[in-house]
């Protein structure tokens, strides 16, 4: 047996920059490596010396790491070179790198074709290469490229591919499934086959996510054996990612009984890491996401929401807090009367359960979700119904009538232009307001004129602004004519943010009511606070 | 054994209907049913009868399907309650689903905690239930709520809940992981020791995703030998999502050698299925989905491509054409010509490669895309932008000017109604023609008084309609003030779809020009259709 203690090595800043429509700079590659040093991650591949500007900036003004240890990647030597007279090879041999990962090729077919070279010159190019470099870093590991596809296709000698580069003195063998196809029920079998000629605690593994097994194959492999594991952040990586390290990391140490370099209080981070990369992307995080997604402990079925109050094992494998997330309960169709509760006590609103209104307050927002609104994203327009309905609220000001004017048309330097223009009327503590503003489309121009008018009155509301604004037909078949759904995200200075929702079959009135939901949530929050 | 004959049950309108932020109407799920139905799956779960007015209206109205099943879910009967006097039992007897799924507990500590009631009693409120609904429908399922907990923790109970449902007459005992949290050789373990008191061809596994294996345990336990897999399109579900059919169908008939009632042609079928839920849920797919994304065969310049040139074994672990998807060479910037060029053939557009002024058409494609527009989904856009730069593209009409008012006001019965209404100048043949028309939205009304100004001039427009309209924010940092892309789908009589896109800072604006390119390539193709 390789005992409990299984090594983490990402591959983010390397195989996850080549994830289609991911581009680092050298600042992402540094922010991003001391993130997983943090964590606990015991190797942090940087990336390719010589391959391209970005990740020679890397090395040249590496990150000091204090857990991990940083790893540069490259080739074996390129066939008809001496190991010492290849320049890709001597670029990875950069001083801030101890480590070298070489990937080299171990399927008959591969050798063949894309190499062009007969079998045992490539023996000779893995033997040479790790003999090279061996003495001048701390350690060598070989990336044994198609590993799973070559056993398949000959068993012979693709052990004798990795026999080699044991014998030729790496810390590890890393069988790589490149393609991404194999099944965790193979990669059982084989690597129990690989620990008869490289014992397990010199075995790595490197998935990828073609047949949505990657990590899966990755337990696999474990639990046969391999004490290293390859995988990003998020699951980066080419064509459909590599193995997920944020999934894995938490299988490992809370299923597994596994020991890695992520101690139980590292591990409370793991959400945050996952969703700092992101931010550092510029994109939404999935909430989906196994573990540390928005959604990973979330609950809407009415049946489920009373269940896990009773107690929680009975609809979370785990406890949110030990990877750093939490529990959400959301508002849904589905929804019944305990979720609405649940609701209630998440947004801090106190409220008898045995109020009569409740069950009016339901059958509205059925009724409502039935016509279109969704209340899932749209917590704010949620407390807004339900304050209506259960409490009245008070109307801080009516809009009495707008008019917005979108007109396309040439101008004196006979440009195209458009422009729009709200005009808009409203009512405040008696007294009529009327005012006119522009804007870049009917809605954008609709909140300028709201706020104009507004501001002089709820001077708060100077420090309101949209963040987000989406908008969906809910019957595509009628397209333009159909029922649309607006969702409007906004935020203010104290750094709150909530979102409202309208739903019309005229995008105009569903925006205006997402926008003006927006408005009354402020003033009430504001009056909160100041009371 | 239990045959090479696996079930499919598909629960995307069910427990895909969980998953936060989708909110299906009545005709989403008629129309997921006839692509599922199509597809051929063997289950299909409608929902649940009695839960909720959409669930109530789909049944009420169901799909008549040609190969599926439908399905109605629900619970067994309540603590307290004959079968006969549940009508919550009695609901799911709808006629348009012969087939009826009931779940219910059999971890010991749910029964004890969630029902509050005794072990013996859950035994007899499956028993009843199976026996009351069985004789009234023509097949009855049985989910096991929480089976590996259950299992886990109290073996012989987990075991009798099983048998019991079993023995009172279920088609299929399924084995539910409701938490998610199991992993693969768990399963394979468990539904080993389940076969011996039911057997393989009786059971079925629904798994979730909340350890990131849903996928690897579906196909653990038909390994094991049972024979129905649940599962969600596009892994559709709450939390973390159900177990993603669009993964488990290829990998169980391409590379496990099962048979299911999707043939070989109706596998090509996947990826057009799994992208029409996204589309229908007017969200971007996921391009790394496995086998289906758009980047599942995709291939970064360098290495990989020439050796996938060489032999496309090197970098794919199926041929792309088996699920209906397809290679895609990402190029990069510096040889943006190849792909362009590349485009063009898929298009049906023949261009010689050495024209002078594809230079400038990459420009300009280059420009676009760096200012927010996205050709990928807007085919007829692309080919309308290629004929200018490269042909010159004669101009049918021409729109001089626009205008639109949306008013919100009061009527005469004190109701408050929102009205848009487009003015619309354009000129035709040298003759300049006005008109007015109404609408749901500025978009809608625009598109009626472009029609009713152009049909006398060009009646092949008589048939043309808008099938879908999408607005995304393209920097959601500045909302209503961002640049907008808008995406619309047309069709006509001749059964023909395409796609055109806008982008502006205004989103009127925007969506003029998605609805300008819809008519030009109209006439464009109606023209070519004549001559």
């Amino acid at each position: 047996m390789s005992g409990k203690r299984v090594y983490l090595y990402d591959s983010t800043l390397r195989d996850g920059a080549q994830t289609q429509g991911v581009d680092f700079s050298t600042a992402d590659k540094t922010a991003i490596a001391h993130e997983l040093d943090r964590l606990g991650i015991d190797y942090i591949e940087g990336g390719w010396p010589g391959a391209n500007p970005t990740d020679d900036a890397f090395f040249a003004e590496a990150p000091v790491l204090t857990r991990a240890r940083l790893t540069a990647f490259g080739m074996t030597r390129r066939a008809g070179r001496s190991a010492a007279n290849d320049p890709g090879l001597q670029a990875l041999l950069v001083p801030s790198a101890r480590v070298v990962t070489m990937v080299g090729k171990t399927w008959d077919f591969q050798v063949s074709v894309a190499l062009g070279i007969t079998l045992p010159e490539n023996l000779k190019m893995i033997a040479d290469s790790v003999a090279h470099i061996r003495p001048r870093v701390d350690e060598v590991i070989f990336d044994a490229e198609h590993f799973f596809d070559g056993y398949k296709a000959n068993p012979d000698y693709a052990l004798s591919c990795v026999r080699t580069a044991y014998e030729a003195g790496v810390r590890w063998v890393v069988l790589c499934d490149t393609n991404g196809g194999i099944l965790p029920h193979e990669v059982e079998a084989i690597v129990e086959a690989v620990t008869l000629v490289v014992p397990g605690s010199h075995l790595g593994i490197h998935c990828h996510n073609d047949s949505d097994n990657a990590v899966a194959n990755s337990l696999a492999a474990v639990r046969a054996g391999v004490r290293q594991v390859q995988g990003t952040l998020n699951g980066l990586g080419e064509r459909c990612g590599n193995a997920n390290l944020v999934s894995i990391i938490p299988n490992l140490i809370l299923k597994m009984g596994f020991e890695t370099g992520v101690s139980a209080s590292d591990l409370t981070t793991l959400t945050h890491v996952s969703r700092a990369l992101d931010e550092r992307l510029n994109r939404a995080p999935d909430r989906h996401a196994p573990y540390v997604g928005e959604s990973a402990f979330a609950h809407k079925g009415g049946l489920h929401v009373s269940a896990v109050e009773k107690d929680p094992r009975c609809y979370e494998h785990i406890a949110p807090e030990l990877v750093g997330n939490r529990r959400h309960i959301v508002v849904s169709d589905q929804a019944g009367r305990s979720n609405i509760l649940a609701r209630f006590r998440e947004i801090g609103f106190d409220i008898d359960p045995d109020d009569a209104k409740i069950g009016g307050l339901i059958e509205e927002v059925k009724r409502r979700e039935y016509n279109g609104y969704a209340y899932d994203g749209a917590e704010a327009s949620f407390e807004l119904l339900a304050r209506r309905v259960l409490e009245g609220l008070p109307e801080r000001f009516r809009v009495h009538s707008f008019r917005v004017i979108d007109e396309r048309r040439w101008n004196s330097r006979n440009e195209l232009i458009t422009l729009s223009e709200a005009t808009i009327k409203v009512e405040v503590d008696g007294e009529s307001l009327m005012t006119v503003a522009e804007g870049n489309g009917p809605v954008s121009a609709l909140d300028a004129a709201l706020r104009k008018v507004l501001i002089p009155v709820f001077p708060q509301l100077a420090d309101l602004r949209l963040v987000d604004y989406k908008v969906r037909i809910l019957d595509p078949k009628a397209a333009t004519a159909a029922v649309t759904r607006v969702m409007i995200e906004s935020a203010d200075g104290h750094g709150e943010r909530w979102a409202t929702v309208g739903v019309s079959a005229n995008v105009i009135d569903a925006s205006f009511n997402a926008l003006h939901d927006s408005i009354t949530y402020k003033l009430l929050r504001d009056g909160a606070r100041q009371g």
